[in-house]
């Protein structure tokens, strides 16, 4: 085949490089090896063989590098190695969305200016290979809507609440103990990981890249114990849905929110750190895939199969996007939602087209209407403090 | 990108093939148009503006046509015009299964004498991208098993048993109407068809072809009521399983057969003529995909995919075929199963390596126990025609 040997120079030794490691070790891959590794903290004891160093530099100067990968948590530090790298003629493997979710755009030019590969199937769910397949398999003309459970983190917290009866903070706390969770919690229960996902996933689905600040994000850190019940009362479930969808006109809408989700919804059985995506078409209907979303080793031999994908020279080709009409973003739809809130000058800030359902008693108010998602936009930061709470809640 | 259009000489207008004809018309595509089709009976009417014919030297006389699309019923005749198509250099998008299980090696040989491509995602599990996915996401060396359920007709029958309490003869007469079913049922309901499909699947899962006769595949139609009260009884249901593993010592073992399935596993809840597959991993632990995998609709949009992969120029590259040892095949594995039998006679075929549970009465007979794969291999044929019905029934 005429395939040379990947020698890596790697950024990050935590939970998800640490994984790679240990799958590249089992495998014993030939096309394969990590040469060296560039992290923070160079006195950090990590009982492994490695050629460990804290200077860029080291890696960017060897010239038997020949692929970059990056897996650490910042994401301004992760932006400048990619670029660099990228500038550098050397492809990349990078598991870093929220850098991706800011800097595509960009990435993407960078990849075909020095004609080098950027591979990110990692960063979107884990082991599931979402991006590739959107890129590969499914017909953009024929893709109505993407939608799923992309963060394992808040869901397994909310399979805890909901199952085993956790309270919030020990359900994070052990997704944490278990390495689920992101170092900046907030990332997971804000909403904000799943979000950058979907934006990666918004790209390689429908050509079309939106900003993070004009998606209406909210978490599921309000939530209490009434929300739980009405929940349970409609024998449904919280779970946090990002979601991406083709209107009849053309357009696109995309959030990520807490959602009500009945019991005959894919997305209902899906529990613990799982993540699973359904993938609507016009004529093949429903797709689902599940698998593990988070966690070292899973993540890890995500990361390896784009470094195997690398090693065949496979590229992205942004199908949907190159060389076609730009699709257009709207946040111009209405959503039927649930509210819980606690007073009238919260209640004010959001302008129901129509309301179904309303209920008032001392310790706990809510309705069910309809309400434009340009609204809940619009007021996203002011309720992310208030003693509320809303999710999307379809009438099945 | 240079592509040239497609120009599609196509061989078959049944379910799959109108499907396909309805989904192209969707989308207006540019990419791919169906030039000529050719049928076995002319004369019928279809209501479609399309260049029919009957006479295959048409469709390769004609020296527009770059890509052909053969979706008929007739293995045989498959196997000819696939074979004629690759040796003329042209690329060919097949959605046979039978054929393709029976003559997957010489037709690599010819994709690589050639340098054409034959891609037949369509034929493994209608939408699901199964083959790709192996083909390009999953480590071999990372793979341990892929399990599913692959054949729509006989699940949806299934399904109709368990949950509506059909009779077998009904619900096998509504599969067809729907048109579920092949034009053949005991393809369906005998396990033919999933075992053409797992022959597919294994060739890019582990890189290793096995011939039809060599696999043990036992189907459903012998399934009776008191069959149905053991599982119930034991909360468990039967779905017919295609299963591929590799096991310690590196060879694979694989088999078509019902199973008692346990509520927790991912595939007790395909139900209908859905298809699910689950893909189990070292570190990745399991994935499951799960879509249609029967009907014109769904099939037709799975070989719209394969034509838009020629379009890119997509092949196969059989990673884990070429250049690799070969991977074993062996039979030589205990299996635990449910044995309902009618006589001593029938009884002594099974050598059972061991039992655990027995119980007789006059009118039900049934045993549970270990038996090795290689000898219900040897046996199957006469099996087959006798009043008894096997199924394996794993310890969880």
């Amino acid at each position: 085949m005429g395939n040379k040997q990947l020698t890596i120079g790697m950024f990050g030794f935590g939970n998800v490089g640490r994984g790679l490691y240990d799958v590249l070790n089992t495998i014993s891959s030939k096309e394969a090896i990590i040469k060296r590794v560039c992290v923070r903290d160079i006195t950090k004891q990590r009982g492994v063989k490695i050629d460990f160093t804290d200077n860029a530099d080291d890696i960017f100067a060897d010239k038997d590098i020949n692929l970059i990968v990056e897996l650490i948590d910042d994401a301004e530090a992760a932006y400048h190695i990619v670029k660099r790298a990228l500038q550098s003629g050397l492809s990349v493997v990078s598991g870093n969305k929220k850098m991706l979710a800011h800097h595509l755009p960009e990435l993407i030019e960078l990849q075909r200016e020095h004609n080098v590969a950027l591979l990110y199937d990692a960063s979107a769910c884990g082991s599931i290979p979402v991006i590739r397949n959107l890129e590969e398999y499914y017909d953009n003309d024929l893709l109505v809507s993407v939608k799923g459970i992309l963060n394992g983190s808040s869901n397994f917290i909310l399979s805890k609440i909901f199952n085993e009866n956790y309270s919030y903070d020990v359900a994070l706390r052990r997704a944490q103990e278990l390495g689920f969770a992101e170092s900046d919690p907030t990332l997971d229960i804000g909403g904000w990981d799943s979000l950058f996902k979907l934006i990666i996933i918004t790209v390689h689905a429908f050509g079309c890249y939106v900003s993070p600040e004009k998606i209406f994000t909210y978490g599921i850190s309000s939530m209490n114990d009434n929300d739980i019940r009405f929940a349970n009362e409609k024998e449904r479930r919280y779970k946090l849905v990002a979601h991406v969808e083709k209107l009849d006109n053309g357009k696109i809408i995309m959030s990520v929110m807490p959602q009500l989700i009945s019991r005959d919804k894919y997305i209902y059985s899906v529990e613990d750190e799982f993540n699973g995506v359904v993938i609507k078409g016009k004529f093949y209907d429903k797709q689902f895939m599940f698998g593990r979303g988070a966690g070292g080793h899973p993540t890890g031999s995500a990361v390896l199969s784009d470094i195997m994908a690398c090693f065949y020279n496979y590229r992205y080709e942004y199908k949907r996007m190159i060389g076609r009409t730009p699709v257009e973003y709207t946040d111009d739809v209405l959503v039927r939602v649930y509210l819980r809130y606690s007073n009238a000058e919260d209640r004010a800030l959001f302008e129901f087209a129509s309301i179904e359902e309303q209920y008032v008693s001392d310790d706990y108010k809510y309705l069910v209407g309809h309400i434009s998602l340009a609204n809940l936009h619009r007021i996203s930061a002011q309720i992310r403090e208030r003693d509320l709470f809303i999710a999307a809640y379809p009438t099945k």
